[in-house]
């Protein structure tokens, strides 16, 4: 890792750590916003930010999220796990107490198109994308010059639909190594097994390269240049084992006329799909995102 | 129609007594260009704007549209018809060549929900909207008491499946009579039989609320919402017997999340409907737009 | 009020019968969120939407508007205010307590330019908008038929700079007559007095025709086009003493090029004004806004 | 360069052995168009794309951009100026003639924050950029592990106002010797002298990190933040002598809210600079921009 790099990650460390994030999802009732506040009130929490939904307040389901500044919650944090315990219990709640200081552990997966990868790379060392990108695998070796100065990781294990099953042993024994808590797929453009997506439940994700549910499975762009649209999207979402059926993340377009061409359709989208990937990547992180019935609540 | 309107029309036809048009597709080969710009000039005419495009300069389909003003364009209309009848065949071209002065007739179909006619209407009033809006039909009478006051004749003509031929026989037989020129559909929700598309080629404009060829067919917003798209969009295109599959016009999009029920995304749908239904209407009337297998050209 | 526009709001005020809002701004410190949702949880009450920010978690400005359910709200109001007085004096908050079911009384002044007043009416009739328009206010007679037909109340007070000061004792007997809560300059081309102001901080929203801070004052399409800007843009803010200056509420933009001259800015402009005022207005009928230090926090 | 790129140069080279454009200014009559196109016709010029506009049809100032392919076109390029500029001096044009083989040679002035250099260097190996870059200048040293292995030539010249002039002759001397085309302050953060402004008249492209004619001069973001604007934005045009009052070529928005402190404002606005450079960069190398009268026409 690179002087530049190094220095934003501990400037990251240093302002959040106390730092924490509570999500939660439970059936909706009275006083639970009222049961939280008072839970980190008696911890001396402040809360910096909170936001909460309701499908329905009667009878639906409930979600919040709450960013916190607690002091020493370093050593604090294993003891509000247990207490909170018994609260979630009380409601029924899912939930999850995430320590920032602590970054997740991000692999990418890549093919011989780049400008994903360098999208998250380029926002990364920019501060905007705090993780610990700890491995880049692609079935090709184009990405490896991008990624080996900076000092991460490059493996190089070729893959095609007949070893499939071999090459996602090895992609899994690597994520398991390194505790990998969430895959991206960089316009990686190999079909993963479901063997594979339910060892990773809403920890993959995924860019397609189209307005969805417009233009599913392969070859969006030549679709879309078939049909003639006037806008083209892409689209990002968690990977479920129904293709490109899973929780959207976020969408965005970009007009395009009739002078466009697939070629030129391709070079619009690449800009559009960069910077969808991004904000997906980045609520991510940010744990802003609660998955609920197929569907997707950003908070 | 109420003095302010007659007024703007009076303004508009002063403005473009020599305003004419002239749109030409015809397989690409060199001297095209030159050839028209010679036969206006040798005209008199100037050329205010011009814009063309090819499919391919080699061996495609080229595509031109330009605006011209012209003096004593009503005298010499049918002279510079006739003589570039012969050009015309020379070089294989299907043509237009219009007058703007004359203003399109146009008839709005509508249902019950009324937004788009609304926009449509707000936007003639404006002077955005240069036509002659000869009638409203509508199998509900929620649009008479928008129409009349502007001395628009409204016809309520009940439809409905059963009684679908009937009901066009009444339509086609009201449009031929006022020699309509564009057919707008904006959200009319009965489906036309093939008869009456076939008796009006790329001269129906429909809104479909969806950014197709997402969500082709009924509720779409229902569906979008049930697949959570952080987009909605709508679609405005010529009506053609497959549905929802004709030429695309125009389409945009708008933003939504996951607190948005099929109410609001209907609320929020409106606002883009309308827009793209007007936008599209508006090309249409300046004949901007050329169709091309299944595509439009919009210049 | 026509049958439908009554029925809209009929609909509304059953829907929101137990609908409270609470806004409080206050010294920042911890214990507020938990002191306010155990206050609104000893009420029965159920919180549907809650938003906060703080300047600064450390020593800043806290905010908080949650919106919530409560039974007999209707009855219990004056009780809960009580209650809550002591709380805020005990945190040195700014509050208020809001009932959905009264809705905002509000006075239109506009000038000869329809667009605002039009689109403002539109999203009232679409239930978009849940307001009581008490008043149309205008120193020209255009408006009159559009606003009559719906029994909205219009009055012509001829203005100029001359008698600024007898013209604005009319409307302020008028707005205090009927208890105004907001003014909507809806493109009212007339200035202010400071006493006029004054006499309504926060009270009166006006759209400004451009990019705010670019093109202060008059003309400012003219300007636009002189400068050669390629967006032009809309502002709608609250209005205080300085010409302008107020907080901004919502601004947007729309794009344009070397082809639009003066018109064509103003016929672009006007859709952005139209919505960029609508949503300005609609965020403060539903009690979205506070204002903090010439800024606005829009929840 | 790698191996990569110069691939890429190649191919554009291939693609574009007879591809020249043509573009015209000139007092508007009739005729014009004809003239040109008879002229291209004579050389055989097929013309792909051609877009024109006038200030004022009676009167005014017309332009024009032409596209074309024409057979051998690298031996006849030199006799076709010959001749054209006869017409040219019959009609008054300005005029140019430009042989797209010819890639335009760049020199990038950047300082210290790399986000506008990376963008442009990226678009440049993706094919969208078509240029020689021949050169990177900066006043430190952060670019030069950029841009060398690259193998584009860096020169550190360190500078501040007391040394300006010695800096700016080095910087003339440099440009001059290689024949620089167009110079992209890519975030440079000096004052350039009226003499090094007025050596480059329309060849120097800045971007300014504020939507002008809001915040002109330093500090944009931090000025956008006191004032609580909605959006902000970025400005791309030819540097004139008055500080950001050039011809403006591009500009663009994104939304921001009350969360956003300077800092936050600063990362959006990194976005909303590279693509509003990148595009104005695009458009001038495909002589897509005229400049008139401190404005751009953009084609």
């Amino acid at each position: 890792m690179n002087a530049f790099i190094k220095n934003q990650i501990q400037q990251f460390q240093d302002n959040n750590q106390n730092r924490g994030r509570l999500l939660v999802s439970c059936p909706d009732q009275p006083g639970i916003v009222s049961t939280i506040s008072k839970f980190l009130f008696s911890h001396n929490a402040n809360i910096i930010e909170s936001s909460q939904y309701s499908t329905n307040p009667e009878g639906g389901t409930f979600f919040i999220r709450i960013e916190f500044e607690c002091p020493n919650l370093k050593e604090k944090a294993s003891e509000m796990e247990n207490q909170f315990g018994d609260i979630a219990k009380e409601f029924s709640m899912e939930w999850k107490l995430t320590h920032v200081y602590n970054m997740k552990k991000v692999a990418i997966f890549v093919s011989k198109e780049l400008h994903c990868l360098l999208e998250l790379i380029w926002e990364w060392q920019s501060g905007n994308l705090m993780a610990d990108i700890s491995m880049v695998i692609s079935n090709h070796e184009e990405a490896r010059e991008v990624v080996e100065p900076l000092n991460i990781p490059f493996y190089y294990i070729p893959a095609n639909k007949d070893i499939r099953e071999q090459v996602e042993e090895k992609q899994l024994e690597l994520l398991k190594e390194h505790n990998i808590d969430l895959i991206i797929l960089a316009r990686y453009m190999q079909i993963l097994t479901p063997k594979f997506v339910s060892a990773n439940p809403n920890k993959i994700i995924n860019i397609h390269h189209s307005f969805l549910p417009a233009f599913i499975g392969a070859r969006p762009y030549e679709r879309a240049y078939g049909r003639g649209v006037k806008l083209i999207g892409a689209t990002s979402h968690y990977v479920t084992n129904d293709l490109d059926e899973g929780p959207i993340i976020e969408q965005d377009i970009s007009r395009v006329d009739h002078r466009d061409n697939v070629d030129s359709l391709k070079k619009i989208g690449r800009s559009v799909e960069r910077s969808v990937l991004a904000r997906a990547v980045k609520w991510h992180l940010e744990d802003r995102i609660l998955v609920h019935e197929n569907k997707t609540i950003v908070f």
